[in-house]
């Protein structure tokens, strides 16, 4: 059977004396890494974690982070990652709803949890996990790794491993249970495209409470390559990093992709260790993945579609399509195909398959489909319909087998009666030279029942009239597509932690109570 | 969840318009596959198969063959592959104890059905699969295949798919029952390693009834690779193929690698497409290897090691580590690492993990391990023992987690109360230039209990006397693992249906009753 901890004794067996984990002035070797999940793990059974009882963690990414993902489930228990970006309330509901008996905190979020250290009735133990002198109301962490190693608790397969919230941008928050299955079999289907060695250098710097980082971890670990972590993406610091480790693969999110190649020192660093860039997690721009392959012309990007639901990752759009010529272009605009052991299907809103080249539901099979939400047995139920996952995604697939995106369904505007999907719209105005930023959203309209409207944040001392942008979309996409309205902004858009744009903020002003109608 | 003929309908999907199977005058994409499959299970449906049934085939390489592996499993039934070199009454045994409803034959066992057919009380119908004039009491394949198209009977997961009997080498065959989950994982598990894709040309030589090419089959499927076919291995036919085709992936065992390399028509043909050789199922001479990589520059080769009871694959051997220099070199003699997914272990009789570079039972754990042998619980509780797999064979691990393999635990040859492996004793004797062929073995003796023996298959026009021999393997390895005594033919040895050497034959004039009396 599967389990995440028979990674670790694998990498420990298979590529011992490598690094696994190097964060600053800490590196340890997978020998190492191994004793110390062993340690680790018994330290969390000192605090009462036992089958199936859950420990969280709030912090940004370090190789703590890493350690916490293995020694929970070592010690039989189920680790839940906190999203950074939540506030107080939200964060009471996770660790409620989850009932995590001991929660690890970093120094930037000691603040956050005393707020609300009194409306957590399940929470028996905080964990400083930093260096320094350990707040008053937290154990050591240094203390809870010297403690007796413990046996693996062998919980595998079926058995919880991870509990990943999902990101709340629309409802309310809901626990995805992904068993040891789950996680350990995503990244052995994702080998089918992407390949991964024992040699790689692996940089955390996207969030590690996000499922896309954690499926890293854990292709990491199943080939036993070395993973260095900085707290948060940086784009100066991350190229320092690229540079200082001569690091080779990372994800990145496109919002992160744009920050980092459209930066003006981008071009002081020497970035060409850098063979490959996995990025996913929300829609892509054309404009911005071009100038990405131009500033990095070393680097193969792979682009993974997925949710946190499917543990994650569904399809995957290999570096070959990345090319803009040639009998392999035309697909860029895709996610990919399904990687080896997914089956994927767009269905209708009957459950049957439409043809090709038509947009319905995309859901999939597949041994990395979760156990369900947490305490939620109807939302489950909603999900997993006849065995398919359904994603809430809007796509197509080509006649090549190829998933295109057009929108989340809750994204979609209906407008006049036609669908309008966002992701296009804005594909069209991120080609306009002066926007810097935009997201479209449907807001109401007496005549259309919802209208295409645009948020735009111009670049830096250029500007773009309403008339002259519609003007260019026009030339773009359908009339009917184009913006009715544009508003203006030069604060960034509002993001949630996992870098995408939050709608649902950005549609709250144009709707009575603040809520769109729809789902 | 997981089943194999998801693999199909995504190969559809994906590369659809791509050969999935080529054999002389026919072929077919990987849509018209997915096609041919649902009729060939609508077929199998009117023959009376329904979920759990056996369907059983005895028949060289085919297209067919491919089509059979993945039809059965559509209908809801489970694929019993025969092995092909197997007498009459063995056949009985494998049928009678499969329970198969149905037999698939092609011309070259007609007349060995004939002989049994009254002794097969199960099977309800025989399919004739070759081309041609059907033979009286057979039906005709392509009249199966005619038939109307069935939704797949959605069998996945733990439900048994295959069934493998082992080679029977010794003992009595054990039915190795096989999920759609074991067949698919290890094929992923694979990947980790041995990366395949859409664009792979595969050429199948080696019996397909053997789990080993199998599994080539499960991993083109998952990549929706394509595949040739040859009715058997012959040096000649399968160099033109690999020319004729462009193949560039091929499954060989050592014995065909051997006839191959050293044949002296090798040098006639273009073999670069040949990118890589993935080899297994029985020890690799040292001697073999080095010519085949000299003959072959081109080739990438991988080792393999597994068994049927782990669907096959548990180490691989990657290409980086066939080298006599740099720092990757030491490594040839092993049979690699386990795969992403594999938890490895060398264990003591008492089931206890043994010091780095002790030999002791190589065991492992993994999502690819056997449901179990079919009717034989007791056999199935002795071989899975507190979720270890317990292969059989003796082996070691070094410090950097490579894995020895030196011999089947029973052959091992135990004389003077010292171990000795026949593998390294024949690694020794292939050295010595006049030797075409060994088995080493271990024959009765009064003063030694057993006594190392090796039979000699002297290369044409050349000889070796004993005295000779046993001088050229003490400048090699200890006295004690020498032969004392070695016994001469010219035949070639006997080889099991699997290229393996049969040592069961060779012992039997040496021991009373013909049986070697261990385990």
């Amino acid at each position: 059977m599967y389990s995440m901890t028979q990674l670790v004794r694998r990498a420990a067996q298979t590529n011992g004396n490598a690094i696994a984990t190097l964060d600053g002035e800490r590196s340890q070797t997978w020998k190492e890494f191994a004793v110390r999940v062993a340690a680790f793990g018994g330290g969390l059974q000192k605090l009462g974690i036992a089958n199936g009882d859950c420990a969280a963690i709030l912090a940004l990414n370090s190789d703590r982070y890493f350690e916490f993902m293995f020694a929970v489930p070592w010690a039989g228990g189920v680790f839940q990652p906190v999203n950074t970006r939540l506030a107080g309330p939200e964060v009471t509901y996770w660790l409620t709803d989850s009932e995590a008996k001991v929660v690890f905190v970093d120094a930037s979020f000691v603040p956050l949890i005393e707020k609300i250290r009194g409306d957590l009735p399940h929470v028996e133990h905080f964990v400083f996990i930093d260096d320094g002198d350990v707040p008053a109301g937290y154990r050591s962490y240094t203390d809870l790794v010297s403690a007796d190693p413990m046996p693996d608790a062998g919980r595998e397969g079926d058995d919880v491993a991870g509990l990943f919230y999902t990101g709340g941008t629309t409802g309310r928050s809901k626990g995805v249970m992904l068993s040891h299955a789950n996680l350990v079999v995503n990244a052995l289907q994702a080998f089918s495209v992407f390949d991964m060695s024992p040699t790689d250098k692996v940089l955390h710097v996207a969030p590690m409470f996000h499922i896309a980082d954690a499926f890293v971890c854990l292709m990491t670990a199943a080939t036993a390559g070395s993973n260095f972590f900085q707290p948060a993406f940086d784009p100066v610091s991350t190229m320092k990093g690229v540079q200082e480790y001569s690091i080779d693969r990372m994800l990145l999110v496109p919002t992160m992709i744009n920050m980092f190649v459209n930066h003006p020192e981008v071009e002081n660093f020497d970035l060409k260790s850098l063979s490959q860039i996995l990025y996913g997690a929300s829609p892509m721009p054309e404009p911005v993945i071009k100038k990405a392959m131009e500033i990095l012309p070393h680097t193969q990007f792979y682009q993974a579609y997925g949710q946190t639901e499917a543990a994650p990752c569904i399809t995957l759009l290999d570096a070959g399509r990345h090319t803009f010529e040639g009998p392999l272009a035309g697909k860029m605009k895709s996610a990919g195909q399904a990687i080896a052991g997914v089956e994927l299907a767009v269905l209708d809103e009957k459950g049957a398959p439409v043809e090709t080249g038509v947009v319905g539901e995309v859901c999939m099979k597949g041994p990395n489909v979760m156990l369900g939400y947490r305490n939620m047995e109807e939302q489950t139920n909603n999900t997993i319909v006849d065995g398919w996952l359904h994603t809430g995604d809007g796509g197509y697939l080509d006649e090549d087998g190829f998933l295109f995106i057009v929108d989340r369904v809750k994204d979609m505007i209906v407008s006049g009666g036609e669908n309008v999907y966002s992701a296009e719209v804005e594909n069209a105005i991120y080609q306009h030279d002066a926007v810097a930023q935009c997201a479209v959203i449907g807001i109401p309209s007496e005549k259309w029942g919802e209208q295409v409207h645009v948020i735009v944040v111009p670049k830096e001392g250029m500007d773009v009239s309403e008339d002259d942008l519609i003007a260019h979309c026009k030339t773009l996409i359908a009339g009917f597509k184009c913006p009715r309205s544009v508003s203006y902004q030069s604060a960034p858009l509002p993001l949630s932690g996992a870098g995408k744009i939050l709608k649902t903020e950005l549609r709250k002003p144009f709707w009575k109570d603040g809520e769109r109608n729809v789902n």
